[in-house]
């Protein structure tokens, strides 16, 4: 990890110039330093901030917006229907081949880029990309009010998809292990559950909760998979969040006898999110664990690496 | 392994008695002798026959029939609405808590009770039990013309597959490595690909083929669903038909980045798997390797267990 003074990004055909304003620090970051990923560039995907130059649309300019942060090739099939997020040679803001927002300055493709409501604060607006990660659930899956429902995992993106989904399933049920987590979750309306330790996922939580017709896998633990299946119906949904890693051991038997669906859920959409947001369906700030300034980075990426840390921001201002 | 002289059974309320006529030795029954379930009585579980005594619905007795294995409980949620095969409480007849069909006689609910249609021979009909299975891929998974659709594994179960769903998908592409067996589903109309090695479902075969909407994973190993995975489109899916004892090394993360699905599928629709015969759309005569009589189960067994053994049939008559 090291400070270097780069030029300010040379815009390209198509492209434009944000002056950051606040970016997040997310798990997929930290792994990022580890060099999971063999990502050489500047990373963060989380943030928000001024457009400083736009050749295309110089109305953009001096507009406070976020960007998505999947850049297709514009000319594949996916690209052509709308789906840069699949694109098979998609570069992705920060985490692969586009240097990201832990810098002052950043380019994306003006397609990607979305306008803030003035309603919505900057800080807010960084939790556009973990919330829309956090929607695409409800774009996946189908849920409805009936059914039984249960997230697992009350990290970052466990509470913003219990805060979000509840919309969808006013009685879905967060399960997660720390209090001060779920007691954020709580005041927005979730039913929350405390364990003290994963075993009880496996011996007496399933007798004592039955089954759920849908769970949401966000434990960020390659074994979360198999918790899930211990509370899952009979023709049921797990949606996966976790990317670990560690390969996961799962006993596909158990999933073709009880005809369980395993769906995948990555990014989402930044439309989505941003109306949760101006809408104040979902309140992001309780997840906010300190903002450092920019120049604090090291400081700040330390901290994000606690164990049970909450959002931690950058200010650039 | 042995013959017991055991009596008639009797038939309790809501059952019916069948003379068996012809029953099929299934990959099940083999890992079920050799202890893999636990399970003490008799098997077989693919069968037909002819009712002997059916104290509720002697219209039925002198009739040829075939019954769905799953026995429910009547009373639970799955039960009432018509899903025995989810029962909680559920018994399989020659898999779990039923006597099966390696026997003279057979006591089965009059509700799982299917009448066979004369043009459907009796050795057709002890394949209903699979191509039900088989066919309920499409009852899961909404198959169009338009999709890329795969079939991986040509041993029985693949090619019922292959030659049930090629009605939904006439493109679909069955792959295996016997040349023997895909010849069959060749002369079905099913497009096929010889494979020599399972390392070319890892190295060159998905930079050939493309990738695939929707990929049957039929190859009866642990490992099957990796190699599944190799040719499955972002936001594809993928059917697990295997049951495997060994638990399988997944990747998750590759199926939480592509949004990949899932699907475990099990049993399936008799009637469907009945009008599928009766209307002559798969041809499952092929599929038969040999004929033993009944008093030669010993021998048929050991033959059902030569790999790459297609179906052997035992003939009570």
């Amino acid at each position: 990890m090291s400070f270097v003074d780069k030029p300010i990004p040379e815009t390209g055909d198509g492209e434009l110039l944000i002056k950051l304003s606040m970016a997040g620090i997310c798990h997929t970051d930290i792994e990022l330093f580890n060099g999971y990923y063999g990502f050489a560039g500047v990373a963060g995907h989380e943030f928000a901030g001024i457009v400083e130059k736009s050749p295309l649309t110089p109305e953009l300019e001096g507009k406070r917006v976020v960007a998505d942060i999947n850049c297709g090739c514009s000319i594949c099939a996916w690209c052509l229907k709308g789906n840069q997020r699949h694109c098979p040679s998609r570069k992705v803001t920060g985490i692969a081949g586009r240097d990201g927002a832990f810098a002052e300055y950043i380019k994306v493709p003006v397609q990607n880029v979305h306008l803030v409501d003035e309603t919505i604060s900057t800080a807010e607006a960084v939790f556009v990309e973990p919330l829309a990660a956090a929607l695409e659930i409800s774009q996946q899956v189908h849920i409805t009010g009936d059914l039984r429902m249960m997230i697992l995992g009350d990290g970052k993106l466990g509470l913003l998809i219990a805060a979000a989904l509840r919309h969808y399933n006013p009685n879905l049920l967060l399960v997660g292990k720390h209090a001060e987590n779920l007691a954020i979750a709580k005041k927005q309306g979730v039913n929350t559950l405390l364990i003290h330790s994963p075993a009880e996922l496996a011996d007496s939580l399933p007798e004592k909760l039955g089954l759920f017709d849908l769970v949401v896998e966000a434990t960020g633990k390659a074994d979360g998979i198999n918790y899930a299946l211990n509370f899952t119906k009979p023709e049921g949904t797990i949606v996966v969040k976790t990317t670990s890693h560690h390969p996961s051991q799962i006993n596909l038997a158990r999933i073709v006898v009880d005809e369980i669906n395993i769906a995948g859920s990555r990014c989402g959409d930044f439309d989505l999110a941003l109306s949760f947001l101006k809408n104040r369906l979902v309140d992001v700030t309780p997840l906010i664990e300190s903002i450092y300034p920019f120049s604090g980075f090291e400081k700040a990426f330390r901290h994000a690496c606690r164990p049970g840390a909450k959002k931690i921001l950058l200010n650039f201002d």
